[in-house]
């Protein structure tokens, strides 16, 4: 695949047809275009199991739209999936060769493990590349996979049969909603899940997450409600519960953060997700913006043996806006070596502190991309908005707030918006940071002299071998400024 | 020179020394790096005109600290130039011999033609690529430069002796200022002025343009405190002359937006300009932010031909964002063509707002650089904040709001911000851009079809030939939903 060279994905799904469209720049895959339409196929299915003529002539009229945005794409870089409804319907094959047609392209009906495996490479290329297992769960419109697994091998794969869209046609058919309804689609999910539940606890898991937009549609009505903070939780889903039993119908659901085109499968998808909290006893879980077509693209371009996603998505970001890796890299090591001297005493010698802290120092000059003037806050703003694989928006927000504090005054105010426990170890990077870009303003390849560092709450003791500062005149200036800054937020830079 | 080598500059001004250091990314200088020091070299020539030796060190230890930053960089990458100065000064080749030893790199003595032509260079770069005479002036420490030429093309370079340190000597010495002294060296100025008198009136210029650390002071002034708009007027001058002489010393001056270590050098510095603007008639002065320093770098970059500095500045933008210049063209061409005919039912067919919608067109993708989501706001910000020469501040914001406004929302409320004449011509060119986008949404070389365009007010109807749009799918529901941003917002969009 070429740098530059166009691709697509489209997941033929039981309740949206989705399409993504991307290019591959350096490294990483660019979004280009996202098409979703609520083609609705597993409603169209009927009690033969065939699609109607009426779904037919739906689908196909998507494809047709989808077709015209994919017509330059070469064959081999489109891939088409059906999932759940394409497994089931007996007249599937005559939809195939209608809708290849539309298409120009083929199309693969996959087996419910291999959509959970690209489900699971989709959501994996969202994660930090954290060690341990990790539980993932993606609710369709006619199937729900279930994947066990670590970094970017899945080790378990299930698909149960059970949608958002089955599950509303089976038990809210008519569009009310009671209590002992919602309470048998909790008992028939739990009863899906019976089947492998014994298996995944034995296996266990440190994380679960969550994808498909039910989940994130129910993450975002918990949150906007004010149920949790992020993700979802066991206690978010017993209020949605409620709210859900007593609006008693889809169209007096009124649920802040929940739009109209999703109240039909909602209360299906949250007894769903209820019954797999409930069997799996989960208390609570992350919400991952990853699915299958994402699964795909990588796929499509050979992309699942285990990496640093996180690293990759740093070097791609670098490399995209051209920062210079000589002078990154020697910020990065004279601050990481700089902060192993304090770390201890600050009680902040963890790995995900200094991962933070290296992340910064390699992107401190990304803003440069932008304009000279003010630099360290377009860094923050590429930061704060570029998609980064692998990062937390925590994580993303914590090296942002690095990078805009690296140079001139320390941005007080950004860090006191910060959570109260992150504030002042962000503010010892930032310390950290501002001293190894100084020592680094002639971007020589003259190595450092052997500094000590030493610190005490704020104040920061920087002891260089006799005479280095004199030698090097550019570099004492640099600091003597620093040491104003840090003054002017009451903290302290000692120099000798 | 190669992509990414480093270049440095150094004025060994009468006032400051300036070094910037910059790289060359995609045939843009990128700024790395901007130093200044207030040296005051000029004050410290005696009356013999020998520097004396406190200046002299405080220069070598200006330089130490220059000389660390570019210490990496090769010999023939870096220019630095003396200017009138070290012209006068009797001892000026025992400071080169130590500054040279200092620094590690050859210095020049540019005579003040030289210097005229390289500050013409500097400014040529950020100014548009008009046709028509224009006037530099440029007041420097010991000399002010004035120059008239056409795009890069100087055809007079004048060096007057006067500057705002000679003239703060001179006129202020005891750091009072009355209003006979500063109409002194009004008259002093003037008298300067003469010699070129009347060779540049009988050229003439239509654009007279300053630069300068003294005229963009002066200018800030004349702004901060609502006397102009932008640039600097007459009538701005005049003010400013009643405010320095009622304050009646240096450390009495009380205006906004002048900094401390400015005011010593500001009465001179506006006396000269003062008696500039009354002997050549000027009424109204431009400010750039180019000079000397970047008129070397581009001279080491070899860059002085005719070249359109607004084209380029905006293929260098879409370079470093891997802008895909096939879609950007193909919706700039269509863009253009449809503007072409109704530009006439608007009053819009000027020069000025088709090149507006162009580089709205070519860079209406920019924001992918950061991320899909939300990447027309992405390309607004990128195109507001980057350099980008040849551009006024007005011309950026137009071209970043037709980008913000080029899908999703039409941005009603960004639109009202502007100024009151440039709204409806905005929208307007908005408009047709967003057409012109969804027209392209499938990124292939099918030639669009022959439409028809008309305008009556934000009413547009759009024709197209029979049958196209049902061959069009996604176009026909691409459109069908751009009318909904249309009624939004107040227009409407008839298909046919």
């Amino acid at each position: 695949m070429q740098q530059g060279e166009h691709l697509a994905a489209i997941d033929l799904g039981s309740n949206s047809f989705h399409m993504v469209v991307a290019r591959q720049v350096h490294g990483e895959i660019q979004l280009l275009d996202g098409l979703s339409e609520k083609v609705q196929l597993g409603a169209g299915l009927d009690k033969d199991n065939r699609l109607d003529e009426d779904t037919l002539a739906r689908a196909l009229e998507c494809l047709g739209r989808f077709a015209q945005r994919i017509a330059g794409i070469p064959r081999g870089s489109v891939r088409v999936v059906g999932t759940n409804t394409l497994r089931q319907a007996r007249n599937a094959r005559e939809f195939i060769d209608r809708a290849e047609a539309v298409l120009g392209h083929d199309i693969e009906i996959v087996a419910g493990r291999e959509e959970a495996r690209l489900i699971y490479l989709g959501v994996a290329h969202t994660l930090a590349d954290d060690a341990g297992q990790r539980l993932v769960v993606d609710i369709g419109g006619g199937s729900t996979e279930l994947i066990i697994g670590e970094r970017f091998e899945p080790s378990e794969t299930e698909s149960l049969h059970m949608g958002c869209v089955s599950f509303a046609r089976r038990f809210f058919a008519d569009g009310t909603v009671t209590e002992k309804a919602f309470d048998r689609a909790v008992t028939a999910a739990r009863q899906e899940v019976l089947s492998i539940h014994a298996n995944y606890r034995r296996i266990g898991w440190q994380q679960s997450v969550g994808a498909s937009g039910t989940i994130k549609a129910i993450s975002q009505v918990c949150v906007d409600h004010g149920w949790c903070d992020s993700g979802i939780t066991l206690e978010g889903l017993k209020k949605a519960r409620k709210r859900v039993i007593k609006a008693g119908s889809f169209d007096k659901l009124d649920l802040k953060g929940l739009r109209d085109d999703r109240k039909p499968i909602f209360p299906s998808g949250l007894a769903i997700l209820y019954g797999i909290f409930e069997q799996l006893g989960i208390e609570q879980m992350e919400v991952s913006s990853g699915a299958l077509r994402e699964g795909l693209l990588y796929d499509l371009l050979g992309r699942f043996s285990h990496e640093d996603v996180r690293e990759r998505s740093i070097q791609s970001l670098m490399q995209r806006h051209h920062v210079e890796p000589s002078q990154a890299q020697r910020v990065a090591e004279t601050a990481s070596s700089l902060f192993s001297q304090v770390a201890g005493d600050w009680q902040l010698d963890n790995e995900e502190m200094a991962d933070t802290l290296r992340w910064g120092a390699l992107l401190h000059e990304l803003g440069l991309a932008v304009s000279h003037s003010q630099f360290h806050k377009h860094g923050a703003y590429l930061i704060t908005n570029s998609d980064l694989p692998g990062f937390s928006r925590q994580e993303q927000e914590a090296v942002a707030v690095l990078v805009r504090g690296h140079r001139r005054k320390i941005p007080v105010s950004a860090l006191e918006e910060l959570p109260a426990d992150e504030r002042e170890p962000l503010l010892r990077l930032c310390l950290v940071l501002r001293i190894a870009a100084r020592l680094h303003h002639a971007r020589c390849d003259e190595a450092t002299p052997a500094m000590k560092l030493k610190a005490e709450g704020n104040t920061l003791a920087l002891a260089f071998p006799e005479g280095w500062l004199d030698e090097h005149p550019l570099t004492l200036a640099d600091l003597e400024q620093e040491q104003e800054y840090f003054q002017a937020a009451g903290c302290e830079l000692k120099l000798s």
